[in-house]
């Protein structure tokens, strides 16, 4: 069974909820729509968190990728 | 039915309205008019918002990519 | 009527007062005398703000694009 | 012997627990299951700790490389 | 009359007195002797300010252009 | 008798005990096993320190090298 | 007399005492025993600095040139 490349996790995670972590501490929580090289994301159904609670829908987010610190798909 | 890239998101935002986080965690909201390849944006009618109230009418805004957290089309 | 590119608004913005947040929340306000591709900016008769008053008269001023938040016509 | 370069540790390191700092000071430990030319990394099994206890699991982590301090396959 | 790019301004200044303000708010004070394509500048009898007060006498100073946030070269 | 130009000092450390200093302020000691042309460094027997006391003993480190502030090779 | 270029300067502080100033405020004082293109320096007797008295004593230091703020040759 081959190892899993980083992006290999992006692609594996469409159309399924991550959770987000950006610089700051901010996290958000939404289904992956699309991502490209630049690890810029698309999220549908957003949620931004507070110490695991919701504070604010969002819906549709578009995120920059260099302000991401961690992408957790099964959150 | 294709899955939308994240640049597909910023295009279809134009003319509506968005709410743009910005590094330190400044947020505004205006009508997007326009952007470019580094996600410069330029927004209409743009306020600041201070804890989802308005702090400040601004009109016409230049933003620059490199400070965008996350772009919400649908707030 | 063609949208305004980023690029176009500081165009516009020449020999016009502009408003200027920088990283950090410094902002100043003055009349855009130039720019170049890096979005370095040259104000005449500048000033700085504190809570929207002016807190120093700074005259011409040279700021570099990369500090620079948002830039606003119209204020 | 070879002295080991700095990604030989991460080839080293792979299908083992590795901890890592990240800017900001957030530690995660899992098991290092890829990494990329930017240090990219995904863990399996991950959790984020704080002062040494574990604070959240989360499972499958992608890790962006430009937030990483430093990476410890021993602890 | 020609506007002056970003570059005059660094180049009208050679021989006479700058503020500059730096990224974490510290201002220094000197007479410009140099620069070069990345903004680093070289000052003169330069002097470090506190709240418009001289703090230190530094003289010659060689200052990196990615930590510059602005030179007011009438100050 | 040559200067010695910076990447040298790394040369020289291989294998000998440097102490590290990070962005943010942490520092670890170890004995510099690799390093590479970003900086990246690989320390065994590393120690995280805390005002000069050792805080955790972390073993094998791989540093990245843009978080390096100095690296002292005699302390 | 022919203006000195900012690289001038580093070329002249060679084998002579510099004052150092790193982002985040730090300050370290040596003599200069060379540098590269990146602005990375060696100096020699290197010293920690805290409100201008010795904080510490390092000797040998390499310092990225990324996190430099200043360098005074005179100080």
């Amino acid at each position: 069974m081959a190892e899993k490349r980083p992006f290999d996790i992006l692609n594996a995670a469409l159309d399924n909820p991550v959770l987000i972590r950006l610089k700051g501490g901010l996290e958000v929580r939404g289904k992956m729509a699309s991502y490209d090289v630049h690890m810029n994301l698309v999220l549908e159904g957003a949620e931004q968190l507070e110490s695991g609670e919701v504070k604010r829908k969002i819906g549709t987010l578009l995120l920059r990728g260099d302000n991401i610190v961690f992408i957790a798909p099964s959150l």
